[in-house]
């Protein structure tokens, strides 16, 4: 495809996707595609010769949207908002267009220093400490999600370790990454040691967690990492990140905070109190942009206080990549901070959110969130057939019916395709999770969303 | 950013895009930009403001253009080609659009099945064998990366085996990916056996690979894993894949082909023999269409065999994703087929590839960097300062200078900005690499490039 071709289709899918946006609300939330179906309409063998364009543009609308659950709808309330947004599409487009790979400074320098720059504002846009930024032996990097982002903290506590048998603390709420990263990494499921939460809030028990930890060593074990989380995905609860962290400095162990959902909540100064403890007591913090942050997937960041054990966990040079930037100690070579080797750049994304929304812009989408979720945590409380459950400090509010079946009544919601929504279990009980944040959802929005749900549930 | 304001700036981008690669002739190949250089010309604060997007492009000229080195520049000869392509773009921008998250079928079926359908018909086009389609035990997925590959590999086969230690094998001229892999799989770089490849043509030595399994097995050790190489990074040597295959059979180890580079050569049928043996005896196969292929990065293809023992090593489901489409049993969740949790919709980009293309259209491509390839060979060899080392099968030619410093005379032409190549070590022999394949190399290009080369040479 010649350039003047590409600047032909490329305006075509510009205008496909601005039609998409604009029309998003015409389709139901949640695909309503039956396993295979997709599939089925499409040929089953590839064409031996081109198409134009347009035939796949064709199909976009015949057979993909169909089969698409529309994560940019502002009635999509499911799991944790995976915010897109016009410079993110852009800024994805830039990384496209270009075509680099960024493993090493040397394979290009811009892709590296862009994302130094661009993690570093993130930092501070966050209140994150000083010794999260580059100018210091920690610094942050991109990771396509947080579950990477756990292996890679998890592989680097494991380097620092010493013994023959490591350990790794979570809660019952921690997200399932890190036991996938514990399985990775080699240590197995057996090796990860889960800590009770209060009943109430769901934040890990620190006196708990010494428990463990002080059996384990008694047993000749190594606790090699803890895990506390700011913003559970099921509830998002927040473990007390302090008095983990002065159990974690007592005994030598790395303490990863898994921010991914609720960190960037901290672009407001008024939601900062969610990361006390986090400058004195954190080896590696991890939030993802890419949820509620309004930069597309993939963009997490991992900050790292000391990047030695992590380098050390993940580096090989081979020849073919030896070079005198590398050699001469003045550069990040990124291949270091990750599994893969190769990498896109992703930093451009990054950085057109923050120049396009500016902190100002981006604390507003937050309090947005957060003002609706409030409004609908209201809505809810004022019904007597209805409860909330657990606290809504974000954009997550967890309720339910009290008088009709939980999943029943979701699947029936679900189903209509004016909303999509998603349950956890907390205890015996089943939650409703109402997860606000897109950028395009407003009060009518969530009053529409609440009138289905509670019309549904009287209508059982 | 509304829908009409996406319009505006996107085809600003676009524009912007088609201007780039138009005139990418413009720009040295590789960029001049000191360590630190582009980042002194960033702001070291975000804005608090929000700022016009045409800020942000004025940028991508001013900071960001001279610090990129241009991997699709007719003259990067460098590492292997990350080919980018129109439809490529294109696909990857509709899925920036859709911004839909993959990591189970019932978050978006469309995302998964187009994935289904994108990898059977990769699989079919490079002639591999149907037990890696998707309607049998086995199946395809798009990884980021081939090292991401090949930890999913590893870590598959480490489940399937059974023993206290366990051991892979490799030979000395196996990506560093393995070596990677194996170190963060836990079972580290002392369990890692690198097998002697024949001195001239760099293949493993079957014999050496047997010798060192029975020596491990004789020990109480458990091979796991032998990893083949169909095109190694240093110089595209192709491992006896059906050799090699015996001796996994008979010992039940697993057999991984590491075709990153090389293996989308085979949609030409005069290069299937590159395959042999993989029907056999091989467990997984990965290759990467974004480098030779025609698709942006990132998107590596890793086939298996049999999914359950990687299954099995993956996944773990939390609450949160229970569905009723996964529990059926009727649908893929890839999620548990990669190390992240989340996913990106790139099957879009190879499936756009494919259908721009054509299975023409992608012979043409790789019949025209081979065709170059020999060129530029042959161009060598009648020279004779210099001389052609080793094989030329695919779009890289080895060669090295007789009476100038190979590094010297490489900096020299890199640091030109007309062309950039890499360079290996074999033995005590450092070698160039010229690796063809941007699908806008000519033979004029070709012909420049060793006029350059020639030139520095006889000028030293």
């Amino acid at each position: 495809m010649s350039p003047e071709e590409f600047r032909h289709y490329g305006k075509q899918v510009v205008d496909w996707i601005a039609d998409y946006l604009a029309g998003i609300e015409q389709y139901p939330v949640r695909s309503r595609a039956r396993p295979g179906e997709v599939r089925a309409m499409l040929p089953a063998h590839p064409p031996e010769r081109g198409e134009p364009y347009e035939q796949v543009l064709a199909d976009m609308d015949r057979v993909i949207l169909p089969g698409i659950t529309h994560w940019q709808h502002p009635n999509f309330f499911a799991y944790f908002p995976a915010n897109a947004s016009g410079p993110g599409i852009l800024g994805d487009l830039l990384s496209s267009g270009l075509g680099v790979q960024g493993m090493v400074w040397a394979t290009s320098p811009a892709c590296t220093e862009l994302e130094t720059v661009a993690v570093d504002w993130l930092a501070e846009l966050l209140g994150l400490p000083d010794h999260f930024r580059t100018d210091s032996a920690g610094g942050g990097v991109i990771q396509d999600s947080a579950s990477s982002a756990a292996l890679v903290a998890v592989l680097a506590a494991l380097r620092r370790a010493e013994g023959t048998t490591k350990r790794i603390y979570v809660s019952s709420q921690t997200h399932s990454a890190l036991e996938k990263a514990a399985r990775i990494a080699g240590i197995g499921s057996q090796n990860v040691r889960t800590v009770d939460v209060h009943p109430e809030t769901l934040e890990m028990d620190p006196a708990r967690l010494r428990t463990l930890i002080d059996e384990d060593v008694a047993a000749g074990l190594t606790p090699a990492l803890v895990c506390a989380t700011i913003g559970t995905t099921s509830t998002t609860a927040i473990d007390p990140v302090r008095a983990i962290g002065e159990i974690c400095r007592e005994r030598g162990i790395w303490l990863h905070v898994d921010a991914a959902y609720a960190g960037v909540a901290a672009v407001c100064p008024e939601l900062r109190w969610i990361n006390d403890g986090v400058a004195e007591y954190v080896d590696s913090y991890a939030t993802n942009p890419h949820k509620w942050l309004l930069t597309n997937f993939d963009c997490g960041v991992l900050w790292v206080r000391d990047r030695a054990p992590m380098i050390n966990a993940l580096s090989i040079l081979p020849e073919f990549l030896r070079n005198a930037a590398t050699e001469s100690g003045q550069v990040i070579d990124y291949r270091d901070w990750q599994v893969p080797l190769g990498r896109r750049f992703r930093a451009l994304k990054l950085w057109s959110v923050i120049r396009w929304y500016g902190a100002e812009g981006l604390r507003e989408h937050i309090r947005t969130g957060i003002a609706l979720a409030q409004r609908f945590a209201s809505l809810v409380a004022a019904e007597p057939d209805f409860e909330v459950r657990g606290h809504h400090p974000f954009g997550l509010v967890c309720f339910r019916p009290l008088r009709t079946d939980v999943l029943e009544l979701m699947e029936r919601v679900n189903a209509s395709g004016a909303l999509y929504l998603s349950h956890t279990k907390v205890g015996d009980e089943v939650w409703l999770r109402m997860a606000i944040g897109a950028p395009t959802t407003t009060e009518a929005h969530v009053d529409a969303a609440w009138a289905a749900l509670r019309a549904a549930a009287q209508s059982r």
